[in-house]
């Protein structure tokens, strides 16, 4: 067996807490890599949500180390023809079934121009012994990491392929003075977190209006704690994109709003002219 | 003090991660050997709830390296008279209150032939300075187990009993072409998992029908994904049990099922002897 | 960068474990210094509660390992002009937002006597690059407890300041034969809490009298098994303060009791002085 060697690797999963299950994946992967230094990044994305936990890694990965190994196992089609996925980046690998989970990072990857080599897990030798239908995260996703984490090379678990799933891009439409987006993930705050770039709602000026479940809100906050509790404010979020919410309280629940709600920024000026045409 | 040394521990309560009591038990445990991999199996066990405690351990154990260490603290009896025990078994040790909440474990370990040995804390070297009544998994549990992990001997820790507590056995009726079980477990997603073992319902042969909450369920599924959403599915499970689901949703919430509950199979042939027979 | 070496560090945020946040945080830790062993203390401090994780903090810190670092990120008023701070006390050292949410940690250090060492996060070099308004517990907490395991000295952190703000005392009157507390945190079991010193109650006597929400509790119990279910029971709790317990059930939905709820507890024989004299 390969020398057990300090590597972090991370979980993201829709198992809940409650089961024991996360557990069993941390014990395969110590018991093949006693030095691994587990984290837990989810358990709690929405059963069979892959968009969600698409969202949840591409915030997190870059602020992991290099070389580690992140392991998403959101998997409705576990146990059927669909293939398992590794993939190796510059920075990081991911192990995932091919469902789109990887989605939103395999983009940011390719649009900062990294390269990236994809395989289909294969090869047996890297799994356990017994392979159930029902948990591959426990038996060929967790060993597969560990095994990563232990040296192996990616192209020792399986053919390279080039047509891994990709979820629907969300929507974004760039117009001049006017971006329309969407909410992309709503936070333990209940926050609403949109797919809309910083950049692009900095480059609209210092005046401009966010529009969200038929509320307008009139610029951006730096802060939390310029404004009245439950004010809604918008404000950039840490991933560096615009964010909703109620001071103090969830804007969620004030706007009864979901993932997916369309959010629309306008330059105020833009909105004049807007108002003078109409 | 004996010299830090790998080793996983894994930890089962039903304390919640609210309130800190479980890190607490790892400050405990890592103050005593720092090289301890301590995983969590999990701390949602129902307040009390010892045979769930028991169920989510013997499903886990067996993933975990030679020589790990599982702590559980379902305790309602804390600070009475009950007893506290340790248990060497070839693979494992376990560490919990003498109230039945090993017993799944320890009836597989036997099933399979293997040796164990019992031992009632009572030496209070092994444990903190000053005890509790009421949290004995810091106070008591934590250090005896992280002395295990030490390489403290488990007859150092009080003396050899052979009357340990058990559960009573979950009902399981083999009879010839129809199988009476329970529900064992409703996990995360709802599914139910059950306490009859995949052997015995294979024994039925290919065409066999599953009965819980007056709701018929025909054949075995391999995955979840070769039927509509919401159609109940009897599946084998990773434990290698028979269970139920309701693809992509709850068959808890479907069935308004509990743990308990009872489920039935026959062998097709066998049941249209029985209904030749009424 | 300073030699990786072994250091626990806690994390206690409001920031649930459904977003990723938590991981993130760790995983910058882990960049700086791969040996750190990280434990939850709590992520389900409820939204913006400085005085909860302020009581989970105090609850806990001793029954960490000496050189333990304990980080804090419950923080509504980060992105404003409120200070981060570091704190070196003789066992341990603390990171957090300088709002109050460390005062029951100090406070006790200092009432046993020891010296403490505050200072202002300045020194921007130990955060990460790039700083968001809205994240410091990824962008400064991390990074600086991180640099502390490695050794750091907090001097190098910022300036040494001497007005750490701080929580406004509980409620907390010691009578003759008569104390005035209140409910300081409601447990994962709906156990109540309570500010009152153990010392304080057993001053009273053998034969005590506990009221809470309009209930009468005579005596203290030493477990939860000696009285019928559901039964209020009164007892030392694991950190040395009087508690209230409904036995295998929930006090606080029994008595609809909050945080900051009045709770008396009164020497039988001062009771009937005080009956005699209305």
């Amino acid at each position: 067996m390969a020398k057990a060697r300090p590597c972090v690797i991370t979980l993201t999963t829709d198992f809940g807490t409650q089961d024991g299950n996360v557990g069993v994946m941390k014990g395969v992967i110590l018991g093949l890599n006693p030095k691994a230094s587990i984290v837990d990044l989810s358990h709690d994305v929405p059963p069979q949500d892959i968009a969600e936990a698409a969202y949840v890694l591409r915030r997190a990965y870059g602020y992991f180390p290099h070389g580690t190994i992140h392991v998403v196992v959101v998997d409705p089609g576990v146990g059927s023809e669909r293939r398992a996925i590794a993939v190796e980046a510059p920075h990081s690998f991911l192990v995932a079934p091919d469902n789109g989970v990887l989605t939103y990072v395999l983009q940011e990857l390719q649009d900062d121009g990294h390269e990236i080599r994809v395989v289909s897990l294969t090869n047996t030798a890297y799994w356990l012994p017994q392979v159930s239908n029902v948990f591959h995260g426990r038996d060929i996703f967790s060993p597969v990491a560990a095994h990563l984490s232990l040296g192996a090379d990616i192209g020792a678990l399986g053919q390279e392929i080039h047509d891994a799933i990709t979820l629907p891009p969300a929507r974004l439409e760039l117009l001049p003075g006017h971006i329309i987006g969407q909410v992309a993930h709503i936070d333990h705050f209940g926050n609403l977190l949109t797919n809309i770039p910083a950049s692009q709602v900095l480059s609209l000026g210092d005046s401009m209006t966010t529009r969200v479940a038929e509320r307008e809100i009139r610029g951006l906050s730096k802060t939390f704690s310029q404004r009245k509790p439950r004010e809604l404010i918008a404000y950039i979020d840490s991933s560096g994109h615009l964010a909703i919410a109620s001071v103090n309280a969830s804007a969620q629940e004030l706007l009864n709003s979901h993932v997916g709600q369309m959010v629309e920024v306008t330059a105020d000026q833009a909105m004049s002219i807007h108002r003078e045409a109409s």
